[in-house]
């Protein structure tokens, strides 16, 4: 018998669900908000949406709610699709994630089928409709009724329950205007409580215009015993066209006082926003002081001005979302509750990180431990849409170069990237391939060396500062609990070309131990490192009150061979890609990827200063004194395999 | 897959084996030095041999040798059996050992038998014999030779390797006079040879008086292909007695010049003791300086003077024995590669903590994590012989009070345990129930301090202040690797009566969440915290170059509730007993366990000077005040049930 058989490598743990999380922000007067979006049409939409996920996220919604759009093969594994799109917002994207469904005129071997995908993809949270709802709809074997299958939402709520127990939160819609094709407001209200009977355990409300339905509806619903949390749907007016199609979807109609005011500017779509954005702010704040609203649907028809707009006003978006740990977490319930250490390489890659460990059964936790073999599945495809770049080939080249005619003009994107100047192109180089989401607050930091080393041909493309035992509310390095400290090793990576890495070679043994490097070129036939290739070394930790130490950020030997295929590969998929076939600029881009080194480098001494820049000062020194001439160097080749370049003898 | 399912929790570690760690002291040219002991033939000798291999653990040898001893029912669990004793060095004194193994006489079986408890208790070296030597064998059938069966120590060799493959290192004896019942020095050389060529992996000799016939013998090995780690037995003459004694055992004669000069003091000990002394530093220091000897192996008799002044004057008794942990390890290969973590609690009974844990199958790597169910051991027996006091009982009552009037005696005890003063009956408090060995360092960086506090009835029995960052070779809180950095939280353990801990009470949730705390009484009728019970708290860890973070310190909720029954018994086992039933002395001690809380406080904010010191002087203020008169408490009786104490009403 042994205190760690339970727990730390096992699968036991308990997620909060969201249904007990909206309880517990009722219960705490703590508003919310969650926000709801349509699939794409087209992959390029897709990738658009990602972006704006990335971006909500900031906010700190509760949830975001992905709807099921019958046409698009929702149940697909189609970029486009409901469940593929869900499925990217939870693991990817890092957003607790509810997905509609729909059940009528489906099968039960269907409706299993979607189930069980959405719940292998993570997703713990299902809004559960009748569907069918269609402007065409007008006779009843058009919504298609079949005796003994699923005919009303109620049917999709008792199946979920009955084969997946309390394996998903289940959420029903409410009509605070009596559902369209309902017989009554009444009946309606009947069907409602049915589906919490059922095992519906909170509602959210389909659209209304003004709070005093809303607040009505929510008093007819406690009176017949209904007590489950109700959100209200709200839906910014945004745009004149938007309004009618929904109005005449859910056949409502329009209150005249918001016709008299939008009838005079129905063609303008800035005045419209402004006008809905007002409207929505001013019903959102008298529903949330009626104090029986707790959390606001946002419908933000994949829109994100006006709600952020709207959450802004009333106070409910996040200035600063609370960061669990210093890298960007997924949402999937295995891995938030589990998943406590990364290696440093990806940590402006975490999209990439999780696609290449989705596989695994069980993620680091407390540790990362031996190694020897982390099962890493390959990054073949560098274009998935949830990798690719928002930013069209056009733009990306006047950021890295239209042109290039030499090394130097690649190192000057570098060291623009790092500085955020504008570059001749008169753009600021916004991103790299080797950053998701631009230049990160600590790289920032150390922005003025380092644009000093890239401009030497010193290629950065991750860096921490050090930090001894700063308050975990840093605005920089903090992370975690409140009332926590934050200590890093100083971290850099960089590619170099061979004549750096020559004399950074002969200038690293003065570092030991001190400093530990790993210097790695493409095809791995140069593999240096004083580490023990099965320790990995802890650069980022923290400590908090009543907790054991958390470390989750690590350099792992064993990792950087993988990184490092991913790294070298991001040079020709990402940059030469965006110039032809045997042009000059291509060349160059290739002949780096093929020719250079990808270094890192730890400085151990935590509490002193970094000694990583005096490490840079002496390569560079060292490199005035090595003779290139002498010997010839193992080189490799685009497609990866080894040819021996003949070096000029001097 | 995922690349944390090897060595994390896993046994797959690799220990380095006793034969190669001598073999790589001999090639770093790094001398070391090994003690060799025979069993003790009583309990209470038993229990002060511990105590010597405690005191000899500090001057760092590699390994302790205990000898076989065949009258003394060697492989048995007695406490004073061979086995037994190598056990409790190797598990419970934290020092590799090797034990000596004879084979004549005995069958396959029992020999199967003695290895097997041997591979169980962790020993994984082993001296093979033949045996049976004895002043009175004078005939071949008196040393029992068999037919096909062990009769000579090659026999046991080729067994052991036969039956256990590497899973033992093996080292054989060798006679630098030849053995005594061989036939020559020649045959003798060939019978060693033999002996290396099955499986033997170095060799220790039997007693020599100079260098010269050591040096002879090494050339004589080498010349036949003895290629293996020679290392010279070193018998230190200490009295006329036991020199007389071992040269008849071992049929050698003792040189003129040394009986010359032991002759005319051979009733004055301490004249020959420093002239064994002198001699044998002389002849190690020869034999160090040939460049053919590494290593001593010393003969000490179980008595320690001579042989540490011998490695003091070599240079060979080291100063400052590295501290792998924070904590006394064990030697265990398996807790030794895999233990991490323990809770602080036992940190001044590391005996008591192994012997409660032995039974685990892993141990706590890395993070103590979930210990929902940590099954301890039951502590019954406190005076197991390897946890007993070495102190006699009538000196424990000069410690800790002949006749105690008052629990104000009592406060004083511990005040002068914390001071180091002289007390009442002129003696030096060196030992508590609840300290093995004396007060640690780090609590008398803390003795002032604590002082105060004891003198007013806060009996603390454990502490360390907070550090943030000091080097890993810092004299008082350095353990690890040389160049990196330990952090800790301030800690605190005490006693307190119940008028103290209803002040505490009023005290602690001011400093929530920075101070965590726990308080239970004797019977866990009274048990608060504000910590997560299921969350261990880290309070010692270690940031060290190419490393994961060491934490091997935490304060457990869960292992406090099994720690609590053993620090309250102590009170009862250790301390009462040492007075006549029905005593008021006794009754005093009694009462104190009944009625004391046992409380602990981390300060979650170590960089910050310790409030701990606050929360005391809050705590006694705040004691003024505290009317105990309103109500009862429950209270535990000696026996661990509950009784309701009615207290007086003022």
């Amino acid at each position: 018998m042994s205190p760690v058989t339970n727990g730390i490598n096992g699968h036991d743990f308990t997620v909060e669900s969201l249904a007990d999380k909206i309880l517990s922000r009722v219960e705490s007067n703590d508003p919310f908000f969650s926000l709801e979006f349509f699939p794409p049409r087209t992959e390029q939409g897709a990738a658009n949406l990602i972006g704006r996920f990335d971006r909500m996220r900031a906010g700190g919604p509760l949830f975001v709610d992905i709807t099921w759009h019958p046409a698009g093969d929702p149940g697909s594994d189609k970029i486009t699709s409901s469940t593929k799109i869900a499925g990217t917002v939870l693991n990817y994207c890092g957003l607790d994630t509810m997905l509609h469904m729909t059940c009528v005129k489906q099968t039960k071997e269907t409706i299993k089928k979607n189930l069980e995908k959405t719940k292998n993809l993570g997703i713990r949270n299902i809004l559960a409709l009748r569907g069918g709802i269609s402007p065409n709809a007008d006779a009843d074997e058009s919504w298609g009724y079949q005796e003994g299958g699923f005919n009303y939402g109620v049917d999709l709520v008792r199946f979920i329950k009955q084969e997946y127990g309390d394996a998903f939160s289940i959420c029903v819609a409410g009509y605070p205007n009596g559902h369209p094709d309902s017989t009554s407001y009444q009946d309606d209200l009947l069907h409602l409580k049915e589906k919490i009977d059922a095992g519906g355990q909170f509602i959210i409300t389909q659209l209304f215009f003004t709070a005093e339905e809303f607040l009505t509806f929510v008093k007819d619903c406690r009176e017949i015993g209904i007590d489950c949390p109700i959100i209200p749907g709200i839906f910014p007016i945004q745009t004149n066209r938007s309004l009618v199609q929904l109005t005449k979807l859910s056949k409502l109609s329009i209150p005249e006082e918001i016709q008299k005011v939008i009838e005079p500017i129905k063609d303008n779509d800035a005045a419209i926003r402004k006008y809905g954005i007002d409207l929505a702010t001013d019903m959102c704040r008298t529903l949330l002081n009626s104090g029986k609203v707790h959390g606001l649907h946002m419908y933000t028809l994949n829109l994100e001005t006006a709600t952020i707009q709207i959450l802004k006003n009333l106070g409910l978006w996040c200035q600063d979302v609370a960061k669990p740990l210093p890298w960007k977490t997924s949402a999937n319930p295995e891995r938030r509750e589990n998943e406590t250490v990364r290696p440093i390489f990806w940590c402006d890659r975490p999209k990439s990180y999780i696609h290449r460990t989705q596989g695994w059964d069980e993620f680091p936790n407390g540790r990362w431990g031996d190694s020897a073999s982390p099962a890493f599945g390959e990054l073949k495809d560098y274009h998935l849409f949830f990798l690719r770049s928002r930013t069209a080939k056009d733009k990306l080249r006047s950021l890295w170069g239209k042109e290039l005619t030499s090394e130097a003009d690649v190192w000057k994107v570098f060291k623009h990237f790092i500085t955020g100047a504008v570059n001749e192109n008169g753009v600021k180089v916004t991103e790299t391939p080797w950053n998701d989401d631009g230049l990160s607050p600590e790289t920032n930091v150390l922005s003025s060396t380092l644009s000093r080393y890239n401009e030497l041909g010193v290629l950065t493309i991750n860096s921490q500062p050090n930090v001894n035992a700063v308050p975990s509310t840093h605005p920089i390095y903090g992370w975690g609990d409140k009332g926590g400290y934050i200590s890093q090793k100083a971290y850099l990576e960089f590619f170099i070309n061979k004549h750096y890495a020559e004399a950074l070679k002969t200038v690293l043994p003065k570092y030991h131990p001190r400093v530990n490097y790993h210097m790695i070129n493409k095809c791995g036939t140069t593999d240096h490192t004083n580490a023990d290739r099965s320790n990995p070394n802890a650069v980022t930790w923290g400590i908090f009150a009543g907790k054991e130490i958390i470390q989750p950020t690590v350099v792992d030997p064993v990792s950087f061979i993988v990184w490092k295929d991913e790294a070298f590969g991001l040079w020709h998929e990402r940059w030469a890609s965006l110039y032809e076939k045997g042009s000059k600029s291509r060349e160059i881009i290739n002949d780096i990827a093929d020719n250079y080194y990808l270094v890192n480098l730890v400085d151990n001494d935590y509490p002193a200063d970094s000694i990583l820049w005096e490490v840079l000062d002496e390569m560079l020194a060292a490199s005035q004194k090595v003779d290139m001439g002498k010997k010839s160097n193992g080189v490799c080749g685009e497609n990866g395999t080894q040819k021996i370049e003949e070096l000029q003898i001097h």
